[in-house]
């Protein structure tokens, strides 16, 4: 069994609209790499208990837990004391990382920025390429920035830290069909392949219903298996294959 | 008090990192325009038990719960069946409904896509401009397509039979300065008004750094008097204003 995995966002700036989150994909897709399975995401408000919440009931129930957002030097940056709060530990200032800090800054350097510095006690600290202010693993609870860039760069450090599993496989065939064309022999098809996830995603192409058939695993023998049965279906009922 | 509501995305494609959801921004400005406070957001996998957990947990805590995803014609698509479970009732089979499918479909209807006039024992059928395929309400969970297209389209006709709350309205002013530097007047002003969230956004643009500086609430003086007072912190820290 692979490692599994939630994610929680952490961020007023996602509920109010006013940013579009496009961090769930991406860890999605590295997770998806590295054999760590991804059972749910929650997108919380910047307020402590919430936070504390969603951290308790999801670090208890998976083997990984990531948060995005909140660890910069503002006032609605309150993931490193919430995490505190969560695993009942005080935060406590890494001095390393201070003078790390304080070299960034130099004259800019001030109590703000420096809030960079603390983390749960316990945690571990996690240097990454962008070295003046570092991410943290609290635990199985793997912090990391909010902002994509930043974000990117800690996951990879984190990344070889953790215990990975069976990578997924997918395979993909689109159909010039409605997904009702299709739904009963892919039902069948699923049902031959119970370890399998098959899924089924229709779009518009200039007005013409296309639908996308996907098969994912982690047994790469099983996902060609489904997508040749997948592809006997589609011949038999006589869905025409769109060219990748 | 607002109207509050948490948003339940359904779907293995957005956990895979196959697709990047945009449903929840969209939602999310709606909600902000009627005012009613979205709280939080969930991504849960097509699993019954998952989304029978989900609702439950959230249609309890909120004056409306939003899922979309899961309600198309395949095996996949469970979000009907699995609320039926939530609600502890039958799944029922609107006559109506069918009635306009049969029309759609023609001659390719089948059981497939005629699930699709299935509901909830008990839930209001939500019309809207694309009538083959309604929506659905019941009690104060409203369900809605995965499909942006659609899921928009549903949604509209689904928000004006929900209360309405105060709109939120938002100041925004960009610097080219470090969040730090702002960190501290930023508090101050949020201290200054305990009812709006004051954010802090930070960004690159060709290497420079701004950060964008946000306040939000439903009093419109508030927010201006809010604005009006990061302006004049602005000005004191020496902070270059950044032109719209």
């Amino acid at each position: 069994m692979n490692p599994t995995a939630a994610i929680i966002i952490i961020g007023n700036e996602i509920l109010s609209g006013r940013t579009e989150d496009t961090n769930i994909s991406h860890i999605a897709r590295r997770l998806s790499d590295v054999g760590i399975a991804l059972i749910e995401c929650r997108v919380v408000r910047d307020r402590e208990d919430e936070i504390v919440e969603a951290v308790n009931a999801l670090r208890r129930k998976y083997s990984y837990v990531f948060t995005t957002g909140g660890i910069g030097p503002t006032h609605d940056d309150i993931t490193i004391p919430s995490l505190a709060k969560a695993f009942g530990v005080a935060v406590e200032r890494n001095i390393q990382v201070e003078s790390k800090l304080r070299e960034h800054y130099a004259s800019r350097t001030n109590a703000s920025n420096l809030r960079m510095a603390d983390f749960p006690a316990g945690a571990s600290v996690v240097w990454h390429g962008e070295q003046f202010a570092p991410g943290c693993i609290m635990e199985n609870v793997i912090v990391l920035a909010g902002l994509p860039r930043v974000m990117h760069i800690m996951l990879e450090a984190a990344l070889p830290m953790l215990q990975h599993g069976q990578p997924t496989h997918t395979r993909q065939v689109d159909v010039w069909a409605y997904e009702s064309q299709i739904a009963e022999g892919l039902e069948t098809v699923q049902n031959q392949f119970p370890n399998l996830d098959i899924g089924s995603y229709p779009y518009k192409i200039d007005g013409r219903v296309g639908t996308a058939l996907v098969a994912r695993g982690t047994n790469a023998a099983e996902v060609e298996a489904a997508f040749d049965a997948i592809s006997d279906m589609l011949s038999h009922v006589g869905a025409e294959v769109r060219a990748a």
